[in-house]
């Protein structure tokens, strides 16, 4: 049980006013406890993902991910990595849509679950199908020692992300994605991926702790930022790329906490459908690091804000953007482009909860909603 | 160019008001011309993707689709059928996104592009991919001959489906669905799946222009219903399996042409989120042809009407659904399940356009939406 203790106690929440905010600021250290001794000498560890992981790491061909809400995202944000870091098929289905359908499973497929609790009843569900459905073998990516998921998988990754309560789950989703990264690197490093590129990122992992930190001190920024959003009910968020997803998981925090109606799109489907909804009711997040997505976007956006939309877009201080009439920029430092989806993540979950605090909703426990969806 | 020729004239509305409802009221005709001669005798004509298709469909091991908007859709819907009816791994992704990503193309991967005008620009780009990306093949589903899609693929099915004028697409939704199901028992047949399951979907694709002729006659009670959403800013679509992409292409319709912020979600991702928005400003549209999906959401539909959500079930009228307090059952006629989301997707349709004569909005030009979007 040793593995899951943080050295606060858990149901204090110090100086915070909610344990949501008090867990978006203990990411660097969570983070930190992920990585620790999980990366010797520039190397990864990976007996992190159990005793005889190497054996079933090397023999890995495919990879499938089934998991639930905030974990999805995370699944999804990892697939771009695992077939662009590693070179491997990657697929990522929604729990409850895996378990229920006839699929193909691809040979020597590893099915990786995702879950904080290790208790979520679908993702179970599924895992219990492994062997039936033939998959090579099954890893768990969890926050929760001796629950079911670790139980019941070959192999399991320990986040060590201390104990999350909030419903809306934060640190557990960065260090997820830590974790990911980790197996991602570990099977990049079997398949013969180009040792330099490894280690940058292994580099990149390190130091993403301080850059979490430094992030976080976007606080007083964002909770102004977060007064415009106080009399909206909708929310468009833009991502490409493994951003899409933190853009998914911006969206998921501000409707579970806030009650906005937030929807994530891939930017480039803007056109085909909801650029319709937009005006001075829908307000445009736009998660764009470098500056392609906005280049892409600026035919569409005079088109936005000659309606009314706001457009809030965070991107890279090194990229160049300004504020303009209509849209706001918010700059991050650089990072690593592998590793800035967990960079940007930050700012959408200070923004959700500084909207939630001014619509004076019950941040650590939303109106219908369970920290764990243990039945179906 | 005779390929696309219904009898009618394309820029004639006839007796609608609208271009969109016309083309609602074509699929049963739509339906039939991209089916004719192309079931003989209880066996699919293979000719119909061209003259050296079955080469290549013997061959194939995988399949990727990348599409855009409603294409993506029915992609979605496809996705299901390709995995369970004919056992091969099945793909689908956003062009955009494809197109700017490191995928991994699994060997013998046929590329299949959907668009309505075979000009989209994301997917055509996606196409131009391909060879360099190590597909074996490309196909393409279009409704315009001699399109770049047309031109630039391997294989090709026309569509039939007639001129398409409304931005919002109907006819073209359904004509692909029946499109990619002849492909499927197509490649079924190749891979020595069981004859009697190819053939009761092949005599259940005959029967439904029958079926889509009756269902239009749903067309007045949809009309009644379309008031409840009149003054709503938000509808949720909950779907699960084939159907999911249903719920999603009825969220898009509403969307484009209402303006009403509708979003899908699988129905088991409920407790995960969504099920925070729910007030009695966004009822909740189920797409539940059987009783699974409805047993399923009893509880949480206790606490939808609880904080007054109002539910609207479009089930098959042997499931033994009851109309109760908040909750409202839409019958349809029983239809072979795999093809439930042909049926299924016509009062999504005929709701979207009613709300939308309701609210007075430019039903076949919605606000800043393009027929086909040919730059990106």
């Amino acid at each position: 049980a040793s593995e899951s203790d943080l050295k606060h106690d858990a149901g204090d929440k110090g100086e915070y006013r909610h344990f949501m905010m008090k867990e978006i600021h203990e990411q660097p250290e969570a983070l930190a406890a992920t990585l620790e001794g999980r990366i010797v000498n520039g190397e990864i560890v990976t007996e992190a993902f159990g005793a005889n992981s190497n054996d079933i790491l090397k023999k890995v061909e495919a990879i499938q991910i089934v998991a639930c809400g905030t974990s999805y995202n995370s699944a999804m944000a990892s697939r771009y990595w695992f077939e662009e870091i590693a070179g491997i098929p990657c697929q990522v289905e929604i729990a409850s849509e895996f378990r229920y359908r006839k699929s193909v499973v691809l040979p020597n497929s590893l099915l990786i679950t995702l879950s904080q609790s290790g208790e979520t009843a679908d993702t179970l569900a599924a895992l219990r199908m492994a062997k039936d459905l033939g998959f090579m073998s099954t890893l768990t990516i969890c926050n929760v020692p001796g629950s079911s998921l670790v139980r019941e998988s070959d192999l399991a990754y320990m986040m060590r992300a201390g104990v999350e309560i909030g419903v809306a789950s934060t640190k557990a989703f960065t260090v997820q994605l830590a974790g990911l990264m980790l197996l991602i690197l570990s099977i990049a490093k079997h398949r013969g991926v180009d040792p330099a590129l490894i280690q940058e990122i292994t580099q990149g992992l390190t130091e993403l702790p301080k850059q979490i930190e430094k992030a976080l001190e976007m606080e007083e920024a964002i909770k102004v930022l977060a007064e415009d959003f106080a009399d909206k009910h909708h929310t468009l968020f833009l991502g490409r790329g493994s951003q899409y997803p933190i853009a998914m998981e911006g969206a998921l925090k501000l409707k579970e906490i806030s009650y906005i109606h937030a929807e994530a799109y891939a930017a480039g489907e803007l056109k085909h459908g909801p650029l319709a909804l937009i005006d001075d009711d829908m307000p445009v997040i736009v998660v764009a690091p470098n500056n392609d997505l906005l280049e892409k976007l600026k035919s569409n956006m005079e088109e936005v804000r000659a309606r009314g939309g706001q457009l809030y877009v965070f991107a890279d201080k090194n990229a160049g953007f300004e504020s303009a009439e209509g849209v706001k920029v918010i700059e991050l430092d650089h990072i690593n482009n592998y590793l800035a989806p967990v960079l940007y993540t930050i700012p959408m979950q200070l923004l959700s909860y500084y909207v939630a605090i001014i619509k004076g909703t019950d941040v650590d426990q939303p109106r219908n909603l369970a920290k764990a969806v243990t039945v179906e």
